[in-house]
């Protein structure tokens, strides 16, 4: 690692995988940096033009991902460490601040930044309608990193409450099982009919979205690529309507029916 | 209303409110719209050249709002319904599935799309680091839509299950009290010293963040433009590091340290 003044390490999400679902800022910084460190197919899916020295990183661990990242910053890089979705949101933000954490007196000279992005939870709520209109939660099933334990006292909390839960890494072919398990704790708060929007690749050309019971979820066929919207007990169902107008929740919770906001108190007409 | 054809209806998110946290796709909706719904502010905020009309609405309830904008676009308006954030959260794009519910046989000709955004929760969190690093939850406060004990029976769900807790509307003029009740709800789970996030109008010139503890929240003087992150028990501090790498929740929770992925296994030197 050189010493110096050191450069800076840009933390950004390009969102579902659309350009026009990109933060101009991401762009911005792409096209400016001297290296850009992520999984190749991510960059390729934005489609930015850029001199910068690409390292992809299939093989590597997150936390060699990001202090590879800073290292390169260290010595003077702009660096730009590309996530897919939001980068704060189960993605590498909180991997490389980690290794600040690790090493407190290494990388001090490196500034870092990290620039928001659209997470697949929005992208996919985008598609139907207002899935996530209410209070709502964001729990990964993957237990490479928590105890399944965990996962299951946090399904319980959530569908317990009543909120609107999103589901990321549903499944895997290691672990088949995930998803089954989770629809047995929110089967036990909630309808076999509450509404379930399952996403995969939104917003890439292979987008696929579908609107189920939550009774049809655990064999619905989910990977790692899918994303997950368990409707609370006051999301509804449009029937009739385009997919794209079709699920919402609405932004009141546990009024009696005159105290609704459903009507218009006082309707225009253009 | 006018029958025939119909045009359409987008409703959009300029995010937190700068140009470059604004998806292209939101700018050029506004920019080839026929009416524009929504705060003059938000318009205003985004400086995105139009010829739309601009029918400003501070004065109508959300129902209102939506059901004119849903009018216009079935007169053959290409209409865009802005928000500020992410339409789908908290925002206008629920308002608007709901008349569409309300009214089945209504506006049947209209076509409508969501465009996602950054949430406030979101770009608060990418001013300090990565706090939304694991599995978090997303409350409103107000109680002008839901009575006050479902938003402490969610909270305190929440807090026991040791999500990350992302706060919105934490008060207001008429309700000072929602987040001093707020914060007795989350100190039953939560040690005095946890982690916490607020952040006030960020994005724009005015952006204000603190890092504080739980025990300083009550006093912190929040209002409805503050949006408020309370770590969950894995939320760290980083001292001595700048403002935007301070805080973070790390990517794993409840293993031992010796399977904590802190330490890269192959640390590479560029």
């Amino acid at each position: 690692m050189t010493a110096g003044h050191g450069g800076s390490l840009t933390v950004v999400g390009i969102g579902p995988g659309r350009l026009d679902w990109c933060l101009p800022g991401v762009a911005a910084r792409i096209a400016s940096a001297t290296d850009l460190v992520g999984y190749r197919r991510y960059l390729d899916l934005v489609g930015v033009e850029t001199t910068a020295r690409r390292h992809p990183s299939n093989n590597r661990v997150e936390a060699d991902r990001a202090a590879f990242a800073l290292d390169r910053a260290a010595g003077g890089g702009e660096v730009v460490v590309v996530s897919s979705g939001d980068p704060g949101v189960f993605a590498m933000a909180s991997a490389v601040v980690e290794q600040l954490d690790r090493w407190p007196d290494r990388w001090r000279n490196v500034r870092l930044e990290v620039v928001p992005g659209v997470t697949a939870a929005q992208a996919l709520a985008s598609r139907v309608g207002a899935p996530l209109g209410h209070d709502f939660c964001v729990i990964s099933l993957s237990d490479v990193l928590k105890p399944w334990d965990v996962i299951e006292r946090r399904l319980d909390a959530a569908a317990g409450a009543d909120f609107v839960i999103a589901l990321y890494n549903p499944t895997s072919r290691h672990r088949p099982w995930q998803l089954g398990l989770a629809v047995e704790v929110l089967a036990s708060h909630r309808d076999p009919i509450t509404p379930v929007v399952v996403g995969r690749d939104i917003g890439r050309p292979d987008e696929e979205v579908r609107v189920l019971r939550l009774d049809q979820l655990a064999e619905a066929g989910a990977d790692m690529r899918t994303v997950i919207l368990v409707g609370s007990s006051t999301t509804r169902v449009l029937e009739g309507r385009p997919l794209g107008a079709s699920v919402y929740t609405p932004r009141w919770y546990g009024l009696p029916e005159g105290h609704r906001p459903t009507a218009p108190s006082n309707h225009a007409t253009a």
